[in-house]
C-alpha cells in the first residue's frame, strides 16, 4: 500500500473542528448546542451583495482573470483609499478566501525549512498553511496576563536566524481580539527592515474595532513598502464566509509577480463570489454601524458574564469577535469534550474551541478556550450560564 | 529588500497566459482575435445550475462543510454510480476546482523532492502545482507520431526511483485529446501496484469522448482501490469554469483523511458555486448529447481544415476539446507571438498556445501548438484559414 506524505502526516487537525463528532453526540441526545467554537457570524449578509448574484445575467459561467475581475480590483482599491490605505489596483490579487492569500504569501516568500515567527496564540490554520508550505512556525508567546500585547522586540530578535523569512501577525487578532497599537506596528516595521524580513499582516477583522480605537495597517508604514504583505477577506466584513473571496496586497512588485504565478496555476477565483464581493463594496455605512454596535454589545455582555465566574480569567478584546478565556480546569480539551459528550444544563450545552490548538508551543494554553461572540446577546448570556454551571459540575 | 522564495522563482509562467500582453496589442490595433489558446468553452451553462443560484434563499452566506455540502456529495456519488463508477459519498471531498484537488492529491502523497512521472505533453499547470508542492516532475515522452498513446511501460520503469511516489495522467488528455484504452489503464495499474505508487488520474474531460469510444476510469480497476486517486471538476462538463468546483476522489481512507486536513485548513469550497454544481447534476441528457455533437462537429472540422495546410501534422483527438498541431515553423512560440503582434488577415488573427509549455523536457515540442476547439464551427474555419495564410507570410 502506497504511503501518504510526511507533510500530510504532520498536517494539524483543526482545533475548531476536531470536536465536531462530539457535538454530533450532543445533538443525537437532543441537546441544544450553542456554537461558540467557530467564527461563523449570524449577521445578515448585505442585501446588495445577495441581490447582485440573484440579478447577475450569466449565460456562460466563465473563468475570470487570474487576479480577479479588473472592475472589482479597481473598486477595492478605491475602497481602501477611502479608508486611508494607499493601495492601488496593481497591488491587489483577488484570492479564494484569505486562506489562499496566506498560501500565496508563504509560497512567494518562503521555501522548505524556512522559518516564520508568529506571536501565539494565533489563528490555528496558520499551522496548516505553514505545514502545507513546508515552513517552520517559530512562536513567540504573548500572554493573557499582558492582555496578549506584542511581546518585547527583544523576544523576536532572539528567535531570528538565517532561516527566518517573515513575521506574521493577525491584527486585530483571532483568537485574542488584541489590537496592535501604532507603536507596536512601527516596532515590528523596524525589526523586519533591520533583518530584511517580510511582515505579513492578516487584517481581515480591520472593521471590527471597539471603544473608539483605530486600526493601524502595515500598509500605512512609510518605508515598509517592500516588506509589507497584507491579507484581507470579505468573509467577516460582510458576513459572507461562504463566498471564499479574499486578497493578497503588497507594493513589492516581485512578490506580486510571484503570487500571480501561483494565481495563474489555479486559474481564477470563483466568479459568483466575486460578483457578490464587488457589489458588497456598496454596502451602506449604516450596516457596519449596526454590526459594530451589535458586536460591541455582545463583547461587553460576554466579558461581563465571564468575569462573574470564579476562577475564569479573560482579556477584554479590543477588536474582532473572539476572546481567550482561562478556565479553572486542567485540560480545556477534556472539558470541552465533556461539555458535549456528557453534560447538559436543562437540555442545552455549549461548544468552545480548546485554545491549545492556537499555540504552537506544546503544553501552553491547556487551560484556555477560545470563545467567538457570534451569537446574539441572549444566547451568549445563556451560554455563559451553562459554562458556569458546567464548571461547577465538572470540578466536583 | 527581502527576497522572494526559490520556489517562487521556479514557478512556471502559464503558457496559455503569457501571450496575453500580445493579444492586447492586437486588440489595440483593432484586430479581432480568435481565442484558440484557452479551454474556455462558449457552450451555455445549463439553466438548471444558473437558476438554482438565482433562486437560492440565502440570508447569511455561510461556510459549508470543509468536504462540501453533504447533499451535494450524496448526489454526486449517485451520479458517478449511474455512470458506472463505484464511488461512495465518503470517497469524495469537494474542492475549489480540479486545481485544488490536484494540490490536495500532491500534498497528501508527496514531500519536497519526491518525484511524479507524467506522460508529456501534459496540462501545463501540473508544472505549477508540482513546483508549489516541492515535487519534481519526471516526464515520459509521448509523441505526435504515435498519436500520443501511452509510452511503453518499460519507459516508465526506467524512470522509477526510490523518490517516485505517483504517476499522473490526464484522461482524456489536455492538451492531446488522447483517450487511454482500458488496456493502457490496466498496464498503468500493474506498474503502480508493483512499485507501490499512487495513480492520479485527472478525468475532468470524461464526458467528452467521440466516435463511440468508451472512457475507462482508474476507479474501475479492481484491486487498485488503495492506489487510485481521481481528480474531477464541473468546469468543462457543465461549461462552468468560473464556478471553481471540483473534487478529489479515492477509496484510500488514509489519503482522504489527509486531504481532509488540507481541506479543513482552507475552511470550505465556495458556497454559491456548490449550489450551482449540485443543481447541475439535474442537467438533462439532451444537453450533453447536443454538446458532444457540437464538439465532434467542431473537431472534425478543425482537423480536416488543419490537415489541408501543407506542412501541418495533427493527431486526431478522441476526447476533450484540444489538439496538438505540429507547424512548419522553427519556433511556435515566436510564431504565436508574431500572429498577435505583427500579423492580421483582413483585420483578424488567432491566438494559439505554444506547446513547449506543455512539455517538461527542454527543447521538445518547439514547433507545436495547442489548439482548443471551443469556438463555433464558422470561427474555427476562419481561424484555420488565418493560420494557413499566416504560415505562408511568416515563412517568407
Amino acid at each position: 500500500m502506497p504511503r501518504i506524505s510526511t507533510k500530510g502526516q504532520q498536517m494539524p487537525e483543526s482545533p475548531i473542528r476536531k470536536l465536531v463528532p462530539y457535538s454530533e453526540i450532543a445533538k443525537k441526545k437532543g441537546h441544544k448546542v450553542y456554537h461558540l467554537n467557530i467564527g461563523q457570524p449570524d449577521i445578515k449578509t448585505p442585501d446588495v451583495a445577495l441581490n447582485a448574484v440573484k440579478n447577475a445575467d450569466i449565460t456562460v459561467l466563465e473563468y475570470s482573470h487570474s487576479a480577479g475581475f479588473e472592475s472589482y480590483r479597481n473598486k477595492l482599491s478605491s475602497y481602501y483609499q477611502t479608508h486611508g490605505l494607499p493601495i492601488n489596483t496593481a497591488d491587489i490579487i483577488i484570492t479564494t478566501g484569505g486562506s489562499e492569500a496566506l498560501l500565496f504569501a508563504m509560497g512567494s516568500t518562503m521555501d522548505q525549512g524556512d522559518e516564520i515567527i508568529i506571536p501565539e496564540p494565533f489563528y490555528a490554520n496558520y499551522n496548516g498553511f505553514s505545514t502545507a508550505s513546508g515552513v517552520n512556525v517559530v512562536p513567540v508567546i504573548s500572554t493573557i496576563d499582558e492582555g496578549f500585547a506584542l511581546p518585547p522586540i527583544s523576544a523576536f530578535e532572539k528567535l531570528i536566524t538565517p532561516k527566518t523569512k517573515a513575521i506574521l501577525i493577525c491584527n486585530p487578532g483571532n483568537p485574542t481580539g488584541y489590537l496592535y497599537s501604532k507603536e507596536e506596528i512601527l516596532q515590528l516595521a523596524e525589526i523586519v527592515k533591520k533583518h530584511d524580513l517580510f511582515l505579513i499582516a492578516d487584517e481581515v477583522y480591520r472593521e471590527f474595532i471597539y471603544d473608539g480605537e483605530e486600526h493601524f495597517s502595515v500598509m500605512n508604514v512609510p518605508g515598509l513598502e517592500e516588506h509589507a504583505i497584507m491579507i484581507d477577506s470579505v468573509s467577516k466584513r460582510y458576513s459572507m464566509c461562504g463566498a471564499r473571496i479574499g486578497c493578497i496586497v503588497s507594493k513589492n512588485k516581485e512578490v506580486m509577480a510571484t503570487a500571480m504565478k501561483f494565481a495563474q496555476a489555479r486559474l481564477s477565483p470563483p466568479t459568483y463570489a466575486q460578483i457578490a464581493s464587488e457589489a458588497a463594496l456598496e454596502t451602506p455605512q449604516s450596516y457596519f454601524d449596526d454590526v459594530i454596535t451589535e458586536y460591541k454589545d455582545r463583547r461587553d455582555t460576554l466579558i461581563a458574564e465571564l468575569q462573574k465566574i470564579e476562577g475564569v480569567k479573560v482579556a477584554t478584546p479590543k477588536g474582532a469577535f473572539y476572546c481567550i478565556a482561562k478556565l479553572p480546569v486542567k485540560s480545556a480539551d477534556d472539558f470541552a469534550q465533556w461539555l458535549l459528550e456528557s453534560y447538559d444544563f436543562n437540555g442545552e450545552t455549549v461548544m468552545v474551541a480548546p485554545a491549545a490548538g492556537f499555540y504552537s508551543t506544546p503544553g501552553v494554553g491547556l487551560d484556555e478556550v477560545r470563545i467567538a461572540y457570534v451569537l446574539k446577546k441572549e444566547d451568549l448570556i445563556k451560554s455563559v450560564e451553562i459554562l458556569k454551571e458546567a464548571l461547577i459540575a465538572y470540578n466536583k
